[in-house]
């Protein structure tokens, strides 16, 4: 293609006079072609065919949909290793990372296709008698989907956003991370050939690009819009948040807006196995150059460390430098680290340096300093990490009492050092969505038990979960039918069952007819 | 008592120099004793003692929790005939209705203990394997609720709110809404009762009384509070939604801001029974001279609606004029209708009026106008409808499509009005929480399938109701559990299941053992 252009409902588009363009990060190299941004009128038009493929889009069976998304499966797969390469030349992953990505892709694809199928998940409920009520949940509209840097397939075009609120029934208008627009583009292709394939109404899924903050503004104040969801930055939800809340009508805003995920090591556990915990955490932070929602940017010590932090010390020296996302993030993790210093963190291990590269640094503070300085404890996306001494439990206690809200929080302890500190825990309930324990943050399990989310600023709500199943009911809201008649009631809510799904009944979970 | 005080906690508290009064409505005088507005100090002191129960309230067990909610209901009908006289008084409601109003009251607290009790409420979820991830919802924090004037006992102090954040596990500062001071005070002191009973900590309530929006607004921007639940007006929502929505931790606000409730009364079925639906629906109308937030405001008929019509201009004459819950209800209503007049709205049936009375007032005007005049469509809490005549099934159409969001849309039709018209019913799933087929809007069941709630600006969020079980998801958020050993996990998610829930393991709804 010569120009990069919008995939609006069915067709392409390119109206737009502003351009940009992609950058490979390992090459240090523009990349072609040139995209254009989207214009007022094209992401209008798009919103304008979502809207009207919703009333015909929410009507489709749970069959259809899921159709649709192992439909979208096939054309991904079918991209083969031009996308691979293609996310590879826009975001410096490793090959075998994005092999593995497009794997949760598709994974993520098929288990909400299956979610469906099943079809439980609309929480049928009927109470019987006068009056006859029955409710369950149904799609909201139209979703404005904003990807991830970080993950140019996974949280991107046909990622778990998209396919949560593609199998709940709502068409989505996807802004692409101009990041990686042809990753984006090919991703959409596929996406829209695939919803040709299964009949789905033009402009159940549009596409578009765009580098301006106003773009993405311009589609998140759209008055046809009903949710957006969004993964990136504190700063990137949150003008989000503000504009979706100021709208004449507000909408809800799910934002996943990162954390800096600490990890609590306790006495016993340092003790019995510091210079394992030691590489396994190094493992962590540095995993993927850091560029995880769950990297573990902060972690607490109570106790003996020394053996740990000697171990700490002597691994990050093998540690290799890596290529970040973007330059831009790259800059923003060498002016944090920077910052951290100047503002009078401690650097107390490095890994080796590199032009256009970031290397891992670990800083020290102790919790004194950390409740002072809060902007010391702030994420800085990217291979580093800050090492919070505590000097007694009534420290470790408070520094806990003091965080903010965060996707995941970590504790490492014997069984003893946790039956000691189960007034930790309790703190720390509060203050995250998953709570891991003697493990890492890093690696988000796809499933239904899985909540990735958390207080602000973390996210917003924090009663959500963008991995997982649950996350299918951040599109949805539960109606009640009283008293319909039976032909026109929805196949979830008909008195004899016919899709056989779980229903409460009156207050009792059961599989029988109403 | 001499001066009406707060409830901070286990303590009575008079601080402030500020003062108000309520009025009894029906015999036009201001009533004894004076209330102390709440001042910020008190306010600080309710969230800190709430704050601090909440460490030790979320973790009593559900049968804690459940005897509380039991003991609340046995202090309040405790309370005997002083509370509903005292109802009477500050409400001008009649005594059967307060009496019901009551046994709705511990009805409710009756279903969110009894649904704690069972306990699957809380949505558990197991994936086993590696990791070991595992779900549940927790209780989220410090509740501001805000009562509603119209119903003083169960949209008030211990109304569905209340009894659905205790039953969570969140601690409750409620502001009284200065209508009925003493009816709150009196309920507060019965739920003050129950929670020494039954060794609660101190400040999982209090209860705050405040005339003045800026008493509200302190409590809203709180820094300790997690969520707000309010019923009441648009304008009083929004304004807490603005709040909320601005702090330096935004909130979730639940507001039930009302609703015009739309009836659509289709040709079939008013030419098979117009006369009895004209009875049925003017009794809706004027239930409770009016107040209720799913009061039919609108109705508009499609098709000959001569008889129907004409029985409610007759049906009308015979319908007594009724004392409002306040003098600024009465006031607001009597300029609704009289702008709805100057604004073209043609008054066609009317009841007989009395001094500091509400009448019953019909309006008419076509489906052109209350499209290019939509405030002639706006909620007039009170007695009056507005009827919509639509020429066309276009008209009819449009009419729906142009609606805001609603608590409830009910259609009227025969069977075969509504095969034609599936079309319609299509349209209006998308305006409201609840859609009524021949019934009348009036009447909000409680139970597990209600759906109270309904978008913007009916409420906010769309995705809640305030009625019904499913109100108790509000006050929650999902946490998960990762790699727990089984003595650190609540006893919700322990492997062998010891509390016997329904639980979600590996996908599959299951009573086993995990």
């Amino acid at each position: 293609m010569s120009t990069g252009l919008q995939l609006i409902g069915n067709q392409f588009s390119g109206e737009g006079a502003q351009t940009f363009r992609a950058f490979n990060p390992k090459a240090q190299q523009w990349l072609e072609p040139t995209f254009k941004e989207a214009t007022t009128k094209e992401i209008d038009q798009a919103m304008h065919l979502a809207a009207t493929a919703f009333s015909q889009y929410k009507k489709t069976t749970a069959q259809q949909r899921a159709g649709f998304l192992y439909a979208i499966i096939e054309e991904i797969v079918a991209l083969g290793d031009e996308l691979i390469n293609t996310a590879a030349n826009e975001s410096g992953l490793p090959l075998a990372r994005l092999q593995g990505e497009r794997d949760r892709t598709t994974g993520q694809l098929k288990l909400f296709a299956d979610l469906i199928t099943e079809g439980s998940w609309v929480n049928a409920r009927i109470n019987s008698g006068t009056p006859d009520i029955r409710q369950m949940q149904i799609p909201i509209g139209v979703i404005g989907i904003f990807g991830a840097s970080n993950f140019p397939l996974a949280f991107s075009v046909a990622g778990g956003d998209t396919a949560a609120a593609l199998a709940a029934g709502c068409p989505v208008v996807f802004k692409a991370h101009p990041a990686h627009p042809h990753t984006s583009h090919l991703v959409g292709t596929a996406i829209i050939a695939a919803a040709k394939r299964s009949q789905m109404p033009e402009g159940v899924f549009s596409l578009i690009h765009g580098a301006t903050n106003e773009t993405g503004q311009h589609l998140a104040a759209h008055p046809s819009l009903s949710a957006i969801a969004f993964t990136g930055s504190f700063r990137g939800g949150k003008a989000l948040y503000e504009t979706a809340t100021r709208r004449h009508t507000p909408i809800p805003v799910y934002a996943e807006m990162g954390s800096v995920n600490p990890v609590f090591f306790l006495p016993g556990i340092l003790a019995e196995k510091g210079q394992e915990l030691a590489t396994q955490f190094l493992q962590s932070v540095t995993l993927g150059v850091g560029q995880f929602c769950t990297n573990p940017g902060l972690f607490l010590t109570y106790g003996n460390a020394q053996e740990f932090l000697t171990k700490l010390q002597e691994n990050i020296t093998s540690i290799q430098p890596g290529v970040m996302l973007t330059n831009g993030i790259l800059q923003a993790y060498q002016t944090g680290t920077q910052k951290l210093k100047t503002e009078g963190a401690k650097l107390f291990a490095a890994a080796p340096e590199a032009a256009h590269q970031a290397n891992a640094q670990l800083f020290v503070i102790d919790v004194p300093q950390a409740i002072a300085q809060p902007e010391l404890c702030s994420e800085i996306f990217g291979p580093s990490s800050v090492h919070i001494t505590a000097s007694s439990q009534e420290e470790l206690y408070q520094f806990a009492a003091s965080l903010e809200g965060q996707l995941t929080v970590t504790i490492h302890g014997t069984a003893a050092d946790l039956e000691q500190h189960a007034g930790l825990i309790d703190i720390l309930r509060e203050k995250a969505g998953r709570l891991v324990i003697n493990g890492f943050p890093t690696g988000v399990a796809v499933n239904h038990a899985m909540v990735h989310g958390g207080p602000w600023p973390a996210c917003t709500p924090a009663a959500g979960t963008s991995v997982g199943t649950m996350a299918i009911y951040r599109f949805c809201r539960p109606v009640c039918f009283q008293d319909f008649p039976a032909f026109l009631l929805p196949a979830e809510l008909k008195t004899e069952n016919p899709l056989g799904i779980w229903r409460l009944l009156n207050g009792e979970f059961s599989k029988s007819n109403g």
